[in-house]
């Protein structure tokens, strides 16, 4: 990896900064934060603006360029790739270390009094903003929205923003239509006395339309926003897409509707004045609900009266209880995940063992091509890591040439992938040894299992949030002074992104909802041993109802089911650090794998693989 | 317990509400808080302003009252029991259930267009005030300080603003010299460059002067603010008490000390003047710090931008991480508290079983005629709470006449109490019974050792909040489908207020600041069954550096030492559902009270005492 250069780029932008064509005022500094517009995670080669300017192409950092400076602030996970990937122009900002300026304080202490801060007011999250121009006016500065992009403005080849076919999901796989969606909608906004509100993360547009699209890697989804009013739907969408006869039959565009489900389809950019007419033409009292996560551009649309902001919109937590549709196409992706794992651990035994000629990246190859071979398959849902020996202790390793490392008999592996299935996603993280796993390696190894299993097998009451379950997956490993610093689970959205919230199982979140029967997340505790080895067991669960003697006074309560049925190699595990009662649950899991996937082997012809499976889901022994 | 009859204390209240004498425009509605000008948790009765208004005088409500309604917001531990206290003037505000409008929302629904709601300044929390003032501007109304406390312009017999002597505290106690104290203060001030530091917190300011009082029943603090610049040390005090010798001595009043340690005494009333004096003075950058929780009226005595506020203030951290000496105090106290309970529960044994005579009441008293025998015992550390049956399900249930009942062999016993010693404060709560328990009480109490124990012996890494524990507390219990609906634990302090923060651990906090070495907290889960029993066991325990096998990387682990020493009842135990583990917890415990309180009660030359222990602390013996 050799750094982008990027001399040439920061003088261009540092006139773009002074240019009355761009800025009405000339900016002392320029932020270019990560995101799109929508403030996704995974974002389109269009919107990778801090990555073009800066060379660090990592998930999270946010660039600040000022006439002297140009500086990225990213985590702990990216150090080393922004080190790797910056010229000597950058300043790397180490957030959370102790003497890491905060981006307002820097700035602060850089800039020269009176200074103008610029900022695209489409890509700034309006609680960001908030919080920033706050700071920044409290030092005499002002944080200003310059419209036009500049990054934009000087990025000669930036691609085109993707404009692909959408997928329409009929009921099989949704079970609710998208009129059935907009009716409950309409009564959560009738609950709050809202008028209004405005879908802006691509995954809620997706959902609520039972639409698919592939405009951002990994996540079917597809630019546009929605604006729901009590008796109209507006989808700002582009492209000839809405041409397409099935998408017209699906929204029943051609139809004679009721008129508060005929979909009026606009602009993708005339969403600013479109919502800026809805905003001049409220009276008192009338509210308009967005995410509070929503652009700067997008919130001050809305006059600060009639705004009604929550973190989680109402299709957010809507999306996130899976109906029976999604669950059975959950566990139907699940199961066809498995097989083409099974195959994929069946061929790397064969071939790691004797020849040793796979590496990381023919592995994750391997794994995309027997996921392929599964039906509905559309593409991974998320960028494989695969990973041996000391690439597995990078938590977010992704395996490129230059670090591709071989698979051998004298290291662990770890693959952490998963796939978009018309029916579902999935997200699956195993880890193994192809010789003969150290005392230590199985020590950690049985550590992480037993913290998986006292996730999966908890049993909480209704209306726990997770966050109170993050402790349970560390407690075995916390006995013997070992811990992992990540969360424990995220919560999985069902052909749609791999992560989404409102739950999930992480010590660092707060504002997680409540888990319910019906959310899917993930169960992935860890253990990283920096230099040597990685390990996480990872399994997509689902939260169904859990009997249990006193039910907790008629509150009931709560357990997972996993979705995922690979098995967890017992090679690495250390009987005798397990109870028997975990045991038992490693046993039980194996036997479901082995009926569930062995089934499904046997009807897809793939005995190799399913000799695997039986070998692999032997039960344990605990000799007392 | 019959209601108060507030009918003509309302008709008062509305008058002067009215009264150009007491309110410079009338208002139409009046809030009365909770908690007096210190935010105290425990209130001197001169401020029990809300009990006064209402009748009901739980530790927890806030009362408002408007021409036309009277209204209680109170929480779940206190619905029976307002109910009960308050006439038919008053609607009980449930708080926590679905449909209970907030204060705020209730006061926009009642109030006529523009009203104005009042509040004693002194009496509300500036982050109060700001959310409360916030929304009602937004609905057109006001929220405006009221100088004179209206309740106290018609509580004609409103008892005086207590003002007892003081009590000094040598190294011996305090391991620290109030001089120390100021330094270490001083230097966390220049850290965070603000030149003023505000103590307004009661027990903050008897921990920084080493002085304790008794103004306050169970909290051994007095009545004073405190102001400390860099070069000067301003107390705000009442009374006599300062013409002490042992005071002046301790305070070093008539020394020739360095100006920066002279300490000027100022009447309690002057503060509010003094602080506007200092906001007055501020040159632009000064800052003055002051905790988040400080009155309104105190926190508006500072401009706003000279304002540093803060959670948790550095006295509130530096008094929850305890010294050598002060662990050794508190170990005392703990080891004679001990002795009074041992001495306690062996005479229940002998008048309960075969006479029948012992009341709850008999019973909280017995228990403090115990504790006051040993040396350094100055009071209890909260009302006793000594409840037989179905009042133990009702959480801070305290014994009256109306309730009162016996104790005998049908029913199990919870005894949660605890003193103040001139060495330390103790809490602690056994449940017992004094028969034959049945199969599902001992399961309950079996259920609820269990978490107490997954806490007490808990290893976890430096740097952990205290609430990640919560969980452990709760997993045996929700394995059955029960659990408890309060937190598991809170900050214990040194000679000093039995709750305090800035740590504890409960699901409910996430602002709890990370469990230190030394720090000092309560470990209590519990079972209630409404109407039947109550069970909880409870100790004190200390946190304490742990060793692990491979102590996280060199981040050091943490773990707990019981301070308590108290034999938790066998026959309550059902050792079948108990791990080995969880035994050899419970017999080493059992060993380590027999060793160390044994000797005490021998050196006491309590020997019927010493073998009631000896009898109580026999091992368990699991049969696998």
């Amino acid at each position: 990896m050799s750094p982008k250069i990027t001399t040439e780029l920061l003088k261009q932008l540092r006139q773009v900064m002074k240019s009355p064509k761009y800025v009405q005022e000339p900016v002392q500094a320029y932020i270019v934060p990560s995101g799109d517009a929508h403030q996704s995670e995974y974002i389109a080669p269009c919107d990778c603006r801090r990555a073009f300017i800066s060379g660090f192409d990592g998930s999270a950092g946010t660039a600040i360029v000022t006439e002297q400076h140009a500086a990225m602030w990213t985590d702990g996970r990216y150090f080393l790739q922004a080190a790797h990937q910056m010229d000597n122009n950058w300043t790397l900002m180490k957030m959370g270390l102790k003497d890491t300026p905060t981006q307002e304080d820097w700035l602060v202490s850089v800039l020269p009094e009176g200074s103008k801060v610029g900022v695209d007011p489409f890509i700034i999250p309006a609680d960001q903003w908030k919080r920033m121009s706050k700071a920044l006016r409290s030092a005499g500065h002002d944080l200003v929205p310059v419209k036009e992009n500049l990054i934009d403005t000087i990025w000669t080849d930036c691609p085109h923003r993707p404009c692909k076919p959408l997928i329409t999901l009929d009921l099989s796989y949704t079970g609710v239509s998208w009129r059935d969606k907009i009716v409950a909608l309409r009564s959560k906004m009738a609950e709050r006395k809202v008028l209004w509100f405005v879908v802006t993360a691509l995954d809620e547009v997706a959902w609520l339309f039972n639409l698919r699209g592939s405009d951002v890697e990994y996540n079917p989804v597809f630019f546009a926003y929605a604006v729901i009013g009590m008796t109209t739907i507006r989808l700002f969408i582009d492209g000839d897409r809405m041409m397409d006869p099935a998408v017209r039959e699906h929204l029943q565009l051609d139809s004679t509707l009721e008129p508060e489900f005929k979909i009026q389809v606009m602009p993708y950019g005339s969403i600013l004045s479109e919502l800026q007419a809805v905003g001049a033409s409220l009276s008192p009292k009338e509210k308009v609900w967005l995410s509070d996560k929503a652009s700067y551009a997008l919130t001050e649309a809305i006059p600060k009266a009639y705004r009604y902001l929550t973190p989680y919109t109402p299709i957010c937590i809507a999306k996130a209880v899976k109906n029976t549709s999604e669950t059975e196409g959950m566990r139907r992706a699940h199961i066809k995940d498995a097989v083409a794992l099974c195959e994929l651990f069946n061929w790397l035994e064969k071939e790691v063992v004797p020849k040793g000629t796979v590496t990381e990246i023919i592995a994750a190859d391997k794994a995309e091509e027997f996921r392929s071979q599964q039906k509905d398959f559309v593409e991974l849902s998320f960028a494989t890591i695969s990973s041996t020996g000391p690439n597995g202790a990078i938590i977010h390793y992704k395996p490129v040439p230059e670090t591709n490392r071989t698979l051998s008999v004298n290291e662990i592996y770890l693959l952490d992938s998963g796939a978009q299935y018309k029916d579902g996603t999935t997200d699956v993280t195993r880890t193994m040894h192809f010789g003969t796993p150290s005392a230590y390696e199985k020590e950690c190894f049985t550590y992480v299992l037993k913290g998986h299993i006292a996730v999966s097998a908890a049993i909480f009451p209704n209306g726990t949030k997770g966050h109170l379950l993050d402790s349970f997956a560390r407690s075995a490993l916390w006995d013997c002074g070992l811990d992992y610093l990540h969360g424990t689970g995220h919560g999985v959205g069902s052909f749609l992104n791999v992560h989404e919230g409102p739950c999930g199982i992480s010590y660092k979140t707060f504002a997680d909802e409540p888990l319910e029967a019906g959310m899917i997340v993930s169960d992935e505790p860890g253990y990283y041993e920096d230099g040597s080895f990685g390990i996480r067991i990872e399994n997509v669960v689902l939260v169904i109802p859990a009997e249990t003697k006193y039910n907790f006074k008629n509150r009931g309560s709560l357990t997972f089911e996993p979705l995922t049925l690979v098995p967890i190699q017992t090679k690495m595990i250390d009987v005798n650090l397990l109870t028997q009662k975990e045991c038992n649950w490693v046993n039980d899991y194996h036997q479901k794998c082995r009926e569930v996937i062995g089934a499904e082997l046997e009807r897809q012809g793939r005995h190799e693989a399913l000799r695997w499976l039986i070998r692999e889901t032997e039960p344990l022994i605990r000799v007392q």
